[in-house]
């Protein structure tokens, strides 16, 4: 517990009415979406980096802990206030400064919605491609911190490739910039992308400046159907050797479908085993001849079904079938680890043969669908807590699948991060000098070990 | 001076051939693209990540520092053994160990020449687009320390860009991979782009994961000349704008128009104020389009010639005038300070007005020309070191030009690094709680400063 005088100072920081310490007004900032659950001592909202300086200089010469918070939307509980101290939440910093169409760059606070802000630089027919599945929750500074991915990453790549420049409160309290809005800039050592990602443990972000691009022209969405995982994982390898860079290659597998289609009966051939949600954007003439491209390239390969969408309404049709994904999982049973496995696109049938291995061995039904252009699967470990065992079984399976994925070459987590929910697994992808030489930034920027501690690395 | 006991020691870890300590065999190690020169004491080879840990255990144990060294192309002294120490040149690492046209990902050692590595990606049809000026001689290695850009980067980006994963051996010994091999990945802090950049201060390359993109199907170039500078700066935004990303758009200022056309006398329009040489590159037919939507957009900028190659052959000589920028330089003066500021695109009109301020202020030839694509001029500040005063002028004026590129939301280095020629300039653009941040996170690897000491950050 703080004490009186400490929560005095941080009420005299920002405002009484952005302050709160009554556990009814704390608890919707102790869980995100993960099942974890932790209750803080205070909640503040600040409402400029000057602010946040000055709550951090505070805990650093009172000695507590501060957890970052944009929306509360994340997977892996790196927001969450585990062994107690205030929660800082970002949400009140959520202006979008400026959009700079001349420059294609645009400045914004770290609270403001993602999808907000598509929608904001979409009206002066500029894009924004990062999209997290929690989009229209989750704030952007969240999204910087985690390095949030999404569907249109095989061709835009993710959060940090659009993140040109940063300011950020320092552990210590000290407000800095980082990077800039030029698009190359080679002066000092790269902190933007230090901090992209660091879930929340090197700094506050408190502005974020953005690399935009033109809205593209058009697009177009194709919904394939292959007889069997590999098929449809050789047709990834085929589109991109094919020099097609698809905007997105979202796959479900054989469990994925059977959900799907057994609620809600869309109608998909009998005889697939795999889905890939294909689209294409860019020039209205390349992209017809991209989708007749694709058709050839990926027919020779137990492709049982092409559908093309016509328009608006089709594409929304076909995305459907992904879109009920989540909502179809709870038929199979009502708890979910859902984890994003990232290997390198050609191993995603070795992945999914090593996963249904687990699922037979645990007898438990894992589900897998996720962005196959990226080689990024996410593997949904479904089981009934109730049952006693299942909740056992279901961890030792979670660490198999991160194995299955480190053998082949790849990582157990792609935009997910790794908090407080696969911080015990680390040492199975890290050495212990990489771990060291992390270590060693992290005590270098927060010699207090307040901000965000005991997450995403190994406690000591 | 090295002791000769340590001298012995090196000679174990590397072997007799891999040591050089005989002024005549260092000297070509002492000096690199700028006009500084130091001797080291000795120079090393290694032949793998062992031996450079090996190196760098000793030079921890023994207290003397250690230069990495590519081929010496660097234009800031970022590899020069400025205090002496031993130069450790990473050229006889020079294997590409793997090209994998599933996945497009290539492991390269570090001392694998750039250009040497693009064409054998090339051969099976891929593509790794980074084209520093140097890349005929300059190492990947060199490339990422320094992250190199080139003329395609307005497309493609830089260096950084394309390293998805590194072995490095950190200041104090330890061999790590950072990164890997998928595409996406969010396990710890981003090591791989803090090490891209750092000019060989945080650790020693010794591999490199690259991706690779599918290679062009087709390339268009256009040579256009505008009667103003405000007009191919105009240029520039407004084909981005109209949703096309050339592969290049590089720019020349009237100053370098003159110095080529009397020097080679290609009959460039006399109006002629800026040109702007433009490739586009991706599908035959979206290509041919494209050109035809740039005339269209930039015909109304104050246009005076635009000229399409329509073969390889034409493609090369509208390149020429490029080419011959260098070689022309020479007649405005004997001696010439390269500078590569960058500004936001469409401040590219405001700077060379401020550099042409600076010019007359000094009555120094200054010429630019650079990628205005990523508004990255190239400042040539041309003088003759034997005329008294000559120098003094020229280092005032770079200060007014670094300081121009700043005021504008710029930065003083877009490709080139800071190193040696910089370093007293950095606490222009970096305040010294961004220079403590890196500071601290250089000790915190580097506790003994031995790797690559007193260059990038200011001496303290």
């Amino acid at each position: 517990m703080l004490e009186a005088r400490i929560l005095d100072k941080l009420t005299e920081i920002v405002g009484k009415e952005n302050i709160a310490t009554e556990v009814q007004d704390m608890i919707c900032y102790g869980y995100d979406a993960t099942q974890m659950e932790f209750l803080p001592d205070a909640v503040v909202h600040p409402a400029n980096s000057a602010e946040v300086s000055q709550v951090l200089a505070l805990a650093n010469r009172e000695k507590f802990p501060v957890f970052p918070r944009g929306a509360g939307s994340g997977f892996t509980g790196g927001a969450l206030p585990k062994g107690g101290g205030i929660v800082l939440v970002t949400t009140r910093m959520n202006r979008i400064l400026r959009i700079d169409t001349d420059n294609l760059v645009a400045e914004v606070e770290p609270g403001v919605v993602t999808e907000a802000f598509q929608m904001e630089v979409e009206k002066l027919g500029l894009f924004y491609p990062p999209d997290p599945a929690s989009l229209k929750f989750s704030t952007l500074g969240g999204n910087v911190a985690e390095c949030a991915g999404g569907p249109r990453a095989v061709k835009y790549g993710v959060t940090k490739d659009f993140v040109m420049g940063l300011e950020v409160v320092l552990p210590t309290g000290e407000v800095i910039r980082t990077g800039g809005e030029t698009v190359k800039g080679v002066v000092g050592y790269d902190l933007t992308k230090l901090i992209c990602g660091s879930e929340g443990t090197l700094g506050v972000i408190t502005k974020i400046i953005f690399k935009l691009l033109p809205y593209p022209d058009s697009k177009k969405t194709m919904l394939t159907v292959f007889d069997s995982i590999d098929g449809a994982a050789r047709a990834v390898s085929t589109i991109i050797k094919g020099k097609i860079i698809p905007t997105t290659l979202e796959f479900m597998d054989h469990a994925t479908l059977t959900c799907v289609e057994r609620r809600f009966n869309l109608g998909l051939p009998a005889e697939g085993r795999a889905v890939l949600l294909i689209e294409v954007d860019g020039d209205r003439d390349l992209i017809e001849k991209q989708a007749e491209q694709i058709h050839a390239l990926i027919k020779p390969l137990g492709l049982v079904q092409f559908r093309v969408a016509k328009d608006a309404a089709e594409s929304e049709e076909l995305w459907r079938v992904r879109r009920l994904v989540s909502p179809s999982l709870r038929d199979v049973n009502p708890d979910k680890f859902n984890e994003d496995i990232v290997v390198p696109r050609s191993r995603v049938p070795d992945v999914i043969r090593r996963i249904e291995q687990i699922q037979q061995r645990y007898e438990i039904p894992i589900v897998n669908f996720g962005h196959a252009g990226d080689g990024n699967i996410h593997v949904n470990i479904m089981i009934d807590k109730t049952v006693p065992g299942q909740l056992e079984k279901a961890h030792e399976a979670i660490k198999e699948v991160f194995q299955a994925a480190l053998d082949l070459g790849g990582t157990m987590s792609g935009e997910h991060g790794v908090g407080l929910a696969k911080q015990a697994f680390i040492p199975m992808e890290l050495t212990a000098d990489q771990i060291g030489a992390m270590r060693a930034i992290k005590r270098a920027l927060d010699p207090n070990n307040i901000l965000n501690p005991g997450k995403m690395l190994p406690v000591e």
